[in-house]
């Protein structure tokens, strides 16, 4: 059996091609995607054919963030039927590695991540039309949330899992550094969890508004004026409990350490290299600086937020086009001032 | 009244001099200082006037790690009485700030802090014969140990909050760089707190060999061969549960984060200026970076280890000199190759 | 200067007085009260003269739910002016004893709380028109909430702090116990929290009616069917990550512990004698049984949410009278199926 | 393959009988057993052929504090070789549960527990002189420690696993009750910990002395004078931060909440029916009262301590026999005025 997918051959250069479907095994599902978002890190494998050391080597399929319509299931499975609305969980842990029992599964020894080339043989991805899956992949999200929403399924849970880095947000103050698809999604993660006040920060105006529209109860543009250097933000060793960096800026990283309170959190999401930081302050206000990683229980919450419309993911979807279109949908995403989330229909 | 003290006029000038010695409050305890430890901050003072911005800007008696002898005791003293040999917290938070309010008393608003010039005037310190100071400040050391020891009370306050930063330690494998006084110290409590592996780095053998005294199960000169680079403490995602870092090297700091497990912890210690840090790493494995500044409930801890013999600081104190001696005694700790801790006695 | 008040001279003798108004210092602020709830220890006052070895040794005012407008202000006071809209925090902590500086003021030393008789002379309470108060125990409430509504800040505090006694709740399976007062707001605290399912029991379908209101996503009456011995909540050994007790009741409390899932947490509120618990499950399933008293700062906290109409707490006031028909009020909140909270008006 | 075996008919009929041995797997140890001791529910095996609900109901094996030397190992085995001594855990968690998953295998849906009767078929023990085991059961103990004391790794694993049930315990206060086997080993746990103080109590003075050996700060015999209901543990709100409590006794648990600070924690590890709890105590004093059950990494923690020599079991075991002589030890272990654990040889 055959389906079409979007197969890269290397940089910029993306076709639609047929590729083998797996057989299904009797734990297995077979899924026919309905809608794709276009992440980060499938930008990367895009214009630069990878990031950092991680390079392509082979025609490779991208893709995690997918939402789709199970179409057979194998004869032990029992959490999905034929004709049900899933997203699909991208994360394949071994299950077996001491970070799996411990229950970090994030940091599995043996992770199979859909869509990323740090392992050779690449994980291939989702973007393409039918695919077979394992039944725990499969998170039922009903039948009120369309597929585009339900393909926000993984950056969301990416953003709880953030939230919960710093313990309970109830009642606190948070900053949200960068207002792109993740930073929109972390401020409704953080409304979600009864943060009292949670201010989002950009250099964009319009990203600004999605932030706002995303649950964010003061937004600032920190291109113009004093930005976190304002005395209400520093005065009495730094107003916010919590920091959640997610632009990968060190100019933005070293400035959030003077509004954090003493034993304030910055939980950092997004990626980067070298930053140079004040180790001073770190130790003289007893900051904790909190690396966040993926997701793990959190895939199953986001798809029940979604499922039960507790949390509208749709503000930050802001183009939408058929798979057969994805080199202009990929062009559109570079352009991170016009567009948050660019999705495909398959 | 009056006493002899020492005192700082500028950078080098250090002068045995008559001070007055305050009038003893009902609250209050005149001691008769009996020994003192010369720490960083006093040979900054003394070598260059200050750090960072913190100068000098009038005459000063260094000092913070001292203990002696109640001479008398207010009215309405109960804890001490005259005879008692006391450890002399030089912490005195204001008790009214939201800080202090909330339990933590490290970031006092209104911190009076002995020997330190961070405010104006400055916060004069102990290194004086006689010295009048609050009921609250004093904790009874008993009559074994020396008083010699009992100055480092101190530095073993530090040590013990640095080791409660990151959770219980017992059953862990802990790395502490840099193995000066406080690393030694912190080395000691480690093991008090249970810790199942206390590795100990620096660059030289001699320090090496203290922190062995103090209770290192293994030391490591990383000024040969791979130091940390060794696949035993980089394989499997990082060795090392904990890092206590205490050297504020740059190098050393970027140097720990590969033998970090996943979600493991850097308490950071040593205070520095700006250090590159790799945000990919931090992200990557989910680290804490954590800084722990001063004690407070520590110091009490620290006296009553002290007293019972529970830790023992002897191997740190590598050389005693009668006060009036104290130049000479400034110029020996500046040599942090040859010594550890320098005492003076009064 | 004079002002009436309710007091109690002893069980069921509920008198409106006029009793004197202190003279307002500088840091205190006049209040004319607007409001005022009827809770359960107030209750107590008036039904059985007290509660345990808590008894009414002399005259008594009751209240300390309640809110008022500032009519004047002393020289100092910075945080409200007159004119302005307040929740009137009745816990006065001492601020010096070792719990106040440990951040714990709720087990204050020397606690002052309003209408209570814990101590004596009592703490007399605040069901008067007119009282003098510490500047830190005005709350702004701002101008769109109802003071009858503000009234609730204290019973809104106590359920926040119950929420936060179990660690974060967000994404979490909450059971609440008994749907009065303080179970409806622990249900939309929960909420607030970020609960995924917050599931209420009692034995009165009113009751379970406003639970629903106040965000319970599912509520169940255990005077019928299997109640919580029902396989959906018992399999996988339990089905709740935590549990709040509000009932008081023992029978309740022990049929908690089988549809907690191991780990979980009982938070216990309901205050009562003894009750006989399984110690087995405890060991078996490593329970916690967390005990929730008062609150601290979650005081500011529920105001800010009042103020904000974060939280809609008008479901469950469900009588206002004027404190002339105090004795009216008294016998009507004595009738908890008909009665959530009943307020006076001053 | 045979070998020789304590076989259980039924309750007070043991008997040595021979027993098949399993053929060994790729990844499974052969291995000689070489000591065992005999726990609180081996007793109540022999004594009433189970406890509650968990009845014998085929010839059973008792036994599951055993340690040996590996005699051959499969083919993939890495771990252990030929003539290692090592201390066998006998816990076998799936692995593939959600408690697994989540880090608890002490919850295991499917738990495999050597020498238990919970399940049926039962969980056949370890009183034998070999067994085919799983390779990660076993732990290397090193040349220089006994047998007989490699075979106390389990219950100072459940020790250990105590100790962490309730934070660090670095400087605090702890009260230990029931100085049995259990409650000696907490003590060492808890001063290995870093506990400041460890108070053990008990009704026999035997049982004491050794609590002392075991590194108790303190012993006092609560048959006498007033037990816990002295000032000195009572005053202020309560004396102790940590109360472990080792006899199951409901009288012993209820007077240990009065001695507890406020937020203080209750460890409890005696396991009993019905203990009547003044549930007043536990919600005014936000008392958390925690359940510990078996360990997981705790075991190899354990079988570290005893190699290096860092706990001292020896005290503890009050008399060995040949396992020949099992009924006569069963017998002797049974009056606990006189004997903390005996053990088996093989």
């Amino acid at each position: 059996m055959q389906t079409r997918a979007c197969v890269l051959h290397s940089a910029k250069d993306l076709r639609i091609e047929n590729v083998p479907v797996a057989e299904m095994g009797d734990e297995q599902v077979l899924v026919r995607i309905g809608a794709g978002g276009i992440c980060g890190s499938d930008l990367h494998y895009y214009l630069d054919g990878g990031f950092g050391v991680v390079r392509l080597q082979e025609n490779f399929i991208p893709g995690h963030e997918v939402a789709g319509t199970v179409e057979a299931v194998g004869s032990k499975v029992t959490k999905v039927k034929p004709g049900d609305r899933i997203a699909l969980n991208p994360s394949r842990p071994c299950g077996h590695c001491k970070f799996c029992q411990a229950g970090e599964q994030q940091h599995c020894a043996d992770m199979w991540f859909y869509g990323s080339a740090m392992r050779f043989p690449h994980s291939q991805g989702a973007f393409r039309e039918q695919i077979v899956v394992e039944e725990f992949q499969c998170e039922p999200v009903g039948d009120t949330v369309s597929l585009g929403e339900a393909a926000c399924c993984e950056p969301l849970a990416v953003a709880l899992h953030v939230t919960q880095r710093a313990g309970s947000l109830t009642g606190k103050r948070i900053l949200v550094t960068g207002a792109g698809p993740i930073g929109a999604l972390v401020v409704a993660a953080a409304r979600y969890a009864g943060a009292l006040e949670v201010m989002a920060i950009d250099l964009h105006d319009a990203a600004l508004k999605k932030a706002g529209e995303m649950g964010a109860t003061r937004t600032l543009n920190v291109s113009q004026g004093l930005g976190l250097k304002a005395d209400e933000f520093t005065a009495e060793k730094g107003y916010f409990d919590v920091a959640i960096e997610c632009t990968g800026a060190g100019a933005v990283i070293r400035d959030l350490l003077p509004v954090l309170r003493p034993r304030g959190h910055l939980i950092q999401v997004g990626q980067t290299g070298d930053v140079p930081l004040p180790i001073n302050a770190i130790v003289g206000k007893e900051l904790c600086v909190v690396g966040a990683f993926r997701f793990h229980g959190e895939y199953a919450l986001a798809a029940r937020l979604l499922k039960e419309g507790r949390i509208n993911v749709k503000p930050i979807i802001t183009a939408t086009l058929p798979f057969e279109r994805a080199v202009e949908a990929f062009e559109m995403a570079a352009d991170r001032k016009a567009h948050m989330k660019v999705q495909l229909t398959f």
